[in-house]
């Protein structure tokens, strides 16, 4: 990192989200001649693999969540900035902020990640929020302790029933976790505090539009994760497909199972529905490829260069969940990064090699993914993993692979603090049952749904 | 408790409210032949006298608010209900609740606590937020972090200076523990996180509308806490009343300290302002007044009879903060109960034992107060004790006095859980001076102050 050029102006590097991606790109610059400044429109870096915890009353909200200016306090050439991205000047080479502060920058890092995608149906977002920030894990944790409270007050048999239909669309990763947790918070966290409802006989239905759970996964694997499900109480319905979501619930297409085989379609009463089943890419894709004149993929996440630069900008990289990246190994086709954690954390520190390569003078280099395997948690003692390895694939479920989880996401926290106060809320919570986060705070808001 | 006659139908005892006075009251009902409702607006039990820390951001949520059924869980003659009281129908001795439901009572015990008063100037609220509930808290805790925030982002010196302004009104026990965290906060939590400002900079000013501070207090414990408010670098003024708060700031009568001494008023640029200064018993206090004929007094307390009941309605107990209540002792003047939590407790306790007199057919007794003393918490190593023992007062100040604080305060946290939660974190932040929880939520709705 020497061989930067030691000149009167440090040259300025804007790194636009603190996720995965920006943060470690923004590492990878430590102890660089260069100015860095790390802009977010939260003030806290999120450890979103556990988002689902906070979501499910298992963990607290700063168990998971760093201030982004804390974890840079040690390095004194990062500022730190709170604010969202109005604009890219690209001519002009700055980030134009809300509010009016401009940032000009000699390279550009553009992390700004994925949000929701209801396919172009945004309506149904109001009753079926979906699993990204802090702000939606509350509003989750929210409507499932308030469907409950909700049903222990119903007289109405119908009502009380819809209220405790809990409902789980998509079976990725976030709804194969939201879902297996929903049924242990029913079948093991609940029972014996209500007087007039059975929790355990709350109904957790996921759905999946296409043909298995964690679709990512070896087809064995996901065999074994709808079994452990099931084990766990849910029902897991494949081919299953939305087609309307309102106040009421939700419309799936094709015959009910175990209904009229000639219908083309029923409904499921619910007021608590998860959306886990489309990501799209941040806006600032679609801001970004007017600016620059490059091309989007449909997921709205931008087309880019071997090196994480956008084509005709090699001043302006893109990483994680917002980049259409392919790895690059020598003598092979190029293949798509998945969009995980660890593809985000390889392509920041990709970028920013790349960011000194080019101040020093010296070539890019095209970015190349360590696929070192993959994992999903599915509840209490299960878990699915796959691992690569030099001699093949190792693959294992149950038990072992649910340590094996526990264990490799306790590790990847961010933060010593943090390690600590999740391994001791999960080691109380397995042993008690109890989940420890169950406080629902901003329930005047709410309330309305109590009243229905 | 085996004196209650064992009728075929059982008893039914209403309890509005889960602060320290409802959950004690519950409590002592336990094993009784009594069917017990606990109705609360929130989902949790409060530790209030931590709330402050959660506000600081030292503290999580949960580690201070406990699930109400949660707590009820092994009590099975307690139903626990979410819900808001709408009105309380006497005549017909029942509880309606928003939402249609109707809760009959054979005895009420009212326990709804109290919320902020700001003198008649409720247009205040939105500039200067108190503390009483969970979203209070969060919402003091977004705007000390915004502020230091939008200082980092500011160009404008004076404006600078005025998100740097931090004003915390009203100098009792609340008012005190704020000023004296936030001056922590400034100058050990945050320093070495910003580039463009000194967060040790930071004004924090305590304004008392009386002559000292802690007035429940000797006064010469207010002097000491004045005195160890002064060495964290609080500025604290007695005498100090606030005649107008508004999106800039506020307004102080009299002259400015070292100003012109023939000024009549002077204003403080502040865009954080905390409330701590007066205090109203719930709305549901003047309902029920007007629906029992019954009087308040000055803040809204329902006026009791010794044994806690409402004059004219002896199936009605009011306790805790909402209670104008008096302590009986043989042969002395009646006193005042101090609006404390060991009052509540107290309170609670002894209504049950009536309800329990009542329903046996005995006589009810007069609540009598047992004052173990009173402590107030300032800062990091500063707090005041004043216990109440055989030989007379036990005052002390200092490190000690904050030990003794700290363990009580711990002590007294209901769960065990939440116990060892609370005690990491605080000794996680006594050797770091770090602050664990400094997640800012809900940002969307801040954006405006920021872009301001």
């Amino acid at each position: 990192m020497s061989s930067i050029p030691n000149t009167a102006i440090r040259p300025r590097v804007v790194i636009v989200g603190c996720g995965f991606g920006g943060l470690e790109a923004a590492r990878a610059l430590r102890g660089s001649a260069i100015d860095v400044t790390v802009v977010d429109k939260t003030n806290h870096h999120l450890f979103q693999p556990l988002l689902y915890q906070v979501a499910t009353a298992g963990l607290s909200a700063p168990a998971i969540a760093a201030p982004v200016r804390h974890l840079f306090r040690k390095q004194p050439n990062v500022t730190t900035l709170l604010g969202e991205v109005e604009r890219i000047d690209v001519a002009e080479r700055q980030v134009l902020l809300q509010g009016g502060d401009a940032l000009p920058y000699d390279h550009l890092i553009v992390a700004a990640g994925a949000t929701h995608s209801y396919f172009g149906r945004d309506d149904w977002a109001a009753f079926a929020p979906g699993l990204k920030t802090l702000d939606d894990a509350f509003e989750i944790r929210r409507r499932i302790l308030l469907a409950f409270e909700a049903a222990e007050r119903e007289n109405d048999p119908a009502r009380r029933a819809a209220w405790l239909n809990f409902v789980v669309v998509g079976g990725g990763p976030t709804g194969v976790e939201m879902a297996g947790t929903l049924a242990e918070i029913a079948r093991h966290t609940l029972p014996g505090e209500f007087r007039h409802i059975d929790p355990a006989s709350a109904k957790i239905i996921l759905l999946e539009g296409g043909t298995r759970v964690l679709q990512a996964m070896p087809e064995a694997l996901s065999q074994r994760a709808k079994e452990q499900l099931e084990k766990l109480g849910v029902e897991v319905r494949v081919d299953a497909r939305v087609t309307a979501i309102d106040a009421t619930g939700l419309t799936v297409a094709g015959p009910a199972p175990g209904g009229d085989p000639a219908a083309t379609s029923y409904t499921i009463p619910s007021q608590c529905i998860v959306w886990g089943a489309g990501v799209a890419a941040s806006p600032l894709g679609r801001l970004l490829a007017e600016a620059t004149g490059s091309t989007t993929d449909r997921a709205g996440r931008l087309v880019v260069e071997p090196d994480l630069s956008i084509p005709g900008h090699p001043e302006i990289s893109v990483v994680g969940d917002l980049a259409a990246a392919k790895s690059h190994v020598p003598g092979q086709e190029p293949t798509p990064v998945p969009g995980v954690s660890p593809g985000a954390k390889q392509m920041g520190r990709a970028a920013a090699a790349n960011v000194l390569r080019r101040l020093a003078g010296q070539p890019s280099q095209p970015f190349r993914y360590r696929d070192y395997g993959n994992l999903a948690t599915i509840g209490r003692n299960a878990a699915v993993v796959d691992l690569a390895s030099p001699m093949g694939p190792v693959r294992f479920s149950g038990y072992f692979a649910w340590l094996f989880w526990l264990f490799a996401h306790v590790y990847f926290l961010i933060g010593f603090r943090n390690r600590l106060v999740v391994l001791m809320d999960w080691g109380w919570a397995y042993w008690s049952f109890a989940r420890y986060a169950r406080v629902v705070t901003g329930i005047e808001g709410a309330k309305k749904q109590l009243q229905e």
